[in-house]
């Protein structure tokens, strides 16, 4: 199997922790978003989406987009469980995952950030303040959210499938300079689980696609 | 089971066909989002995120987001199937579903049209700039994936998960007059769908919310 990935990509981080977690042997194959690899033919020829994260299955089959990847990983290897069982339990979990999934990284991702520059003539200032607003109206939630639980995971006593959406959208947070000290338990969660091998290894930072890799 | 809903909502709007489609009896409670009904204390009491759609099941459990809706209305009502069988085949409708409700509808919602407007000054011609721009990118890609089937359903024979999704894009796309015509197969499946009964009565003309009702 091979994960098309660039190690800023948030949505191939979710992916990367998802398949860590599972165990499932995988190729990285890297795909450099700032030279616009998504873009040139040959990857074009794999997902005409031009966009990462995508799959490529063991029969040739590509998936796009990291929450369909998400559950058919959840299908095809179902263990560890990353979903609930009960049916209601699952569905307020894929809800904390929209969320993010569908109401913050869609609009602050480059695409959409390079439009507001060069569109709407947005200034660096503005382009933060957007980022910030998506991000927050969302944590606000989120932070609510999870302040119950054992600040170790967000929901449970083990890793989920909203722990692989939360980490990397508050690793994006914290790099764009989001103000998130109103959001602590989130923060305690994100330095629980970074720590942990499976997100460990799928830190941007230890990416061999990082010109700034950590050994 | 009460769905919270707004006629005009697309997100709404998909949650009304699944519901249809899968004969599921429901009570429609109208949120006018134009008088901002979603930011009073009465319903963020019961969706502190103050978004529709909403469902509240018979226990009282409330569900958000559509895609978390829609997951769970195939999980507790399996009939009639709105996802493939097939493990990659459901990834692969999962994945045109997520380009519509990740890459389009969030981009395009009213709060962020409204963000572009009041905090950064978009003019109105910049707006339908922005809109048409996000709809075309995901458009291109559905074309191309619809464009070998049979112009009735996005997939296969009956309807599933993509005409749930792509049916209230289209509607959306029109309203806002994107220039649809690179789009033939996906009209072709919008005129098809759109005059089925479970379609039909998810029609935003036919809400009872809506000031020009149809009879």
């Amino acid at each position: 199997m091979k994960h098309y990935s660039y190690f800023r990509s948030s949505a191939a981080y979710r992916v990367r922790i998802a398949l860590n977690l599972k165990g499932v042997d995988y190729e990285q194959v890297p795909v450099n978003l700032v030279t616009a690899q998504q873009q040139a033919q040959a990857y074009l020829a794999l997902n005409p989406q031009g966009l990462v994260p995508a799959l490529e299955l063991e029969d040739g089959t590509i998936l796009s987009q990291s929450m369909a990847i998400l559950e058919w990983l959840e299908d095809t290897y179902p263990a560890p469980e990353l979903y609930p069982a009960d049916a209601t339990k699952r569905a307020l979990m894929r809800s904390f995952c929209s969320n993010i999934a569908c109401d913050v990284h869609p609009l602050n991702n480059l695409s959409v950030l390079n439009y507001l520059r060069d569109e709407l003539g947005a200034d660096e200032r503005q382009v933060a303040a957007w980022y910030s607003h998506w991000v927050c109206r969302v944590f606000d939630a989120a932070e609510k959210q999870v302040a119950t639980g054992n600040g170790k995971f967000c929901f449970g006593e083990a890793p989920s499938m909203a722990d692989c959406l939360l980490i990397p959208q508050m690793y994006n947070a914290l790099r764009f300079n989001v103000a998130v000290t109103p959001y602590p338990t989130l923060l305690t969660i994100y330095a629980h689980c970074t720590a942990l091998p499976a997100f460990a290894a799928a830190d941007p930072l230890r990416q061999a696609d990082n010109p700034d890799q950590l050994s």
